[in-house]
């Protein structure tokens, strides 16, 4: 009798060819079905070529060929193709089989596929992948959602191929019901837009205000490296700037200055919105990329409207680390925000998400890890109830400490006419974040002058609201039905 | 026979007996209704006393009071009670009839019931209504879009009860099919979001930077409305500053100082990053109120978070001029962006959108009224196929002089620990916008680097896509499937 597969995976691109390769190098069995299925022959003769594959040419031989309860997952294009391949391997299932859906989809698509799945009597897990191509291979961030029930059958095998933290601990767990996997993996894509838009404003500043060659920034990014900054995306940036093509040629100085942005970026940056969560450096990030994407008429603007000169003349070496302090404190203030935003989400979805086991499986494997995210760790095992990074001692001392040249560099920025958005944007929020009292009293005031909006008391209870006349004109009638 | 009314209204809160009111007094006459009929009978024999007003007290009553085509107009609250009423009039309606939504709705909603109403036989006009309850009294912005053969039946009374501007001309225009109208509106939502932020930070940074009082700020505000930010809003800022209650007291500083934002400005951002347009100082305001409305969490914050003690040494009749060029700066980046808003939709769309028109539309009776405006009206005047608003002549040279006291006050903020989100955020996108080269080739690198998502090339033509193995590892296999 024909050995059986462990698992079983739909759609040979680079991420799914690395995964599997990954899952067989751990023990596993996997059958592989691609939607062209020439696909299936080049890998399994190719890349997977004496290793424990099993090709499939249809769906129904796929199905046949996986071991019960069937794990069946896909790594498709996120959208109607996940519909699709539901729709297709479901007939071929029997109840208690788990559909996994390993793609970039839609938290609210993962939602409504749960209950479509469940209701045909299977199991089905959205689960966010991360780490790019070479995570795949190596041991990916793994963030798993949707019926409970799948978790104890998958479990083994996510964790064996995810990452590891230096501890041993795999950089994957159980995030919570329905699409709470996929809203993380959301969230941590709309961090990674954030880590991102920040350093390259810290590399925007090095090279139009310091004027630093790329080896000169090349040995700054090396040295935040090996220090609190210690992260992937610092890491691969490092590598970037000291990149030459065989030429010799600065491969990212020939690169068009335009990124798209239609993606999970956006996504996060809607779910603030309806959800009300102040998520200001992921929202200028990604319209960082809007911006960048509308060249042309950049083109034009600069040949036409006058700015100053960028002139630098103080100490060059401290303005680097208030670089470095600008990048920690904007980092620490994206966090705060993403968090903030996933407990709001689960007060609204009533997940009952885990925050430091989060922080665990962000720790490894995936775009955003660093040593970051086990200092973050720390913080909700330290208080599994802290109500905002900015609370704990830690990252509390960490932001005082940035702030002195977290200050100056955007001020200098600004003075000098470079374009800092989220860094600026992270220091506004910093300074709304600990006062007491906003001007939103005077924007309450206007509403309630125009609009007849009312208005709640310093010196009442909350929940009771009044109406002033300030203009001795018109009705004392509120309004209830108007936001005009 | 008993005289038809004109045109009917439903929904006797303050906007609506106030628009009624409105009507009656240039000569038409209207039928009213409420689905609590007891105020039909409050407000006709009230503020409606001895005038031309008739009072229905079923829909079925106030269908066959109107005179045909029947134009039935809803004031309600936006969301399912539109549907419900358009599902209640429409059995007494005829073809050629007229349902007129003039409540926020979301455009979307306006699209799908023009398509709906239209289906039916019947016309549908979905249309914004700005002004506040003083504007729909005296003379509201109104934008109306939806069927375009409806346009002829209103306009003559949209355009009696409409503001007027200095020349005459009526702030009421036909804006285009389906949705345009309320997309308008909303946008017109988002700027005032906009303008009141900007007016709140200006505020904060006399109050607490500057040490002045309310008495001080009146005067100032006072000033500001006799120049080229002469607007509603500074205005009543200005009266706002101004008030004290009957004890003395200044009202404004009692009111608590958190603000909502569940309506149209928050879906103004969601329309921008929808389509991928940079609307950062809306965003900004709406992130700002969402900030506002976490005030315990700041009061907690408040108590143990430190920063700088913000202390101003400079001159302050000079800083106070460095403000109003910081307002006047980042409201041209608002309506720069609100504007590439518009234009993005009217592409994606297929409106034939009036740029100068929808300027005089807010050029009076709305919220957002102002000679600023005007100047607008100009800019589109003189280049109907203007692409932004930063490349007129007269903005380009505006924004160029505001900069150096707007950069200085950003700076000062900053440095001060006063957070003004929206006036940064504003520099940031001006410095963006006329910047022919970003950061965001570095960007594309990494995206390349952990993704293989390819880049465009500064040497190659658009359209010709690359990927560099940055590690030597990996595959040359580029992605096209993933955005992990």
């Amino acid at each position: 009798m024909k050995k059986l597969a462990d698992i079983g995976l739909i759609g040979l691109a680079v991420m799914g060819e690395n995964l599997v390769l990954n899952m067989e190098s751990k023990g596993y069995t996997v059958a592989v079905y691609n939607r062209t299925v020439e696909k299936v022959d080049k890998f399994v003769n190719g890349r997977g070529a004496g290793k424990n594959f099993i090709g499939a040419h249809s769906i129904e031989e796929f199905c046949a060929s996986l071991e019960k309860p069937r794990k069946v997952m896909m790594l498709v294009k996120a959208g109607q193709p996940v519909d699709d391949f539901i729709d297709m391997v479901i007939p071929h299932l029997e109840p208690g089989d788990i559909i996994i859906d390993g793609g970039n989809s839609h938290f609210p698509d993962t939602i409504r596929r749960t209950e479509y799945v469940e209701s045909k009597g299977l199991l089905y897990i959205g689960t966010g992948v991360s780490g790019g191509e070479e995570g795949a291979l190596k041991g990916p961030s793994i963030m798993p959602g949707g019926s409970p029930d799948a978790w104890p059958h998958v479990k083994e095998i996510f964790q064996a191929v995810s990452a590891k933290v230096e501890s041993g601990e795999a950089c994957c767990d159980w995030v919570g019901e329905g699409g709470a996997g996929h809203f993380v993996k959301m969230v941590h894509n709309g961090i990674e837009y954030g880590d991102m838009q920040i350093i390259t404003e810290a590399y925007q500043l090095m090279k139009e205000l310091l004027g630093m060659s790329n080896d000169e920034m090349h040995e700054v990014f090396k040295k935040w490296n090996e220090g609190i900054l210690d992260s992937y995306l610092i890491e691969i940036t490092r590598d970037i700037l000291g990149y030459k093509d065989e030429n010799g040629e600065e491969t990212v100085e020939m690169i068009l200055d335009t990124a798209g942005q239609k993606g999970t970026g956006k996504w996060t940056g809607i779910s603030a919105l309806d959800l009300g969560i102040p998520l200001t450096l992921i929202g200028e990030s990604v319209f960082s990329r809007c911006l960048s994407a509308q060249k042309d008429l950049r083109v034009q603007a600069s040949k036409v409207i006058e700015g100053p000169k960028p002139e630098f003349n103080g100490d060059k070496k401290q303005f680097i680390d208030d670089i470095e302090s600008a990048l920690l404190g904007a980092k620490i203030i994206s966090y705060a925000q993403g968090y903030n935003l996933m407990m709001e989400a689960a007060s609204e979805h009533g997940w009952n998400l885990n925050y430091g086991g989060i922080a665990l499986m962000w720790r490894g494997g995936c775009i955003i890890r660093s040593v970051f995210l086990g200092d973050i760790k720390k913080a909700f095992d330290n208080n599994p109830e802290l109500p905002n990074l900015l609370l704990d001692p830690f990252f509390k001392q960490k932001v005082e400490e940035a702030q002195a040249g977290w200050r100056r560099v955007c001020a200098t920025a600004l003075a000098n006419g470079i374009p800092v958005p989220a860094l600026t944007s992270a220091l506004c929020y910093f300074d709304g974040f600990r006062s007491e009292r906003l001007p939103a009293n005077l924007l309450q005031a206007q509403r309630d002058y125009f609009g007849a909006h009312t208005y709640e008391r310093v010196d009442k209870p909350r929940g009771e609201f009044f109406h002033t006349n300030w203009t001795g004109r018109g009705g004392d009638t509120a309004s209830s039905t108007y936001n005009a």
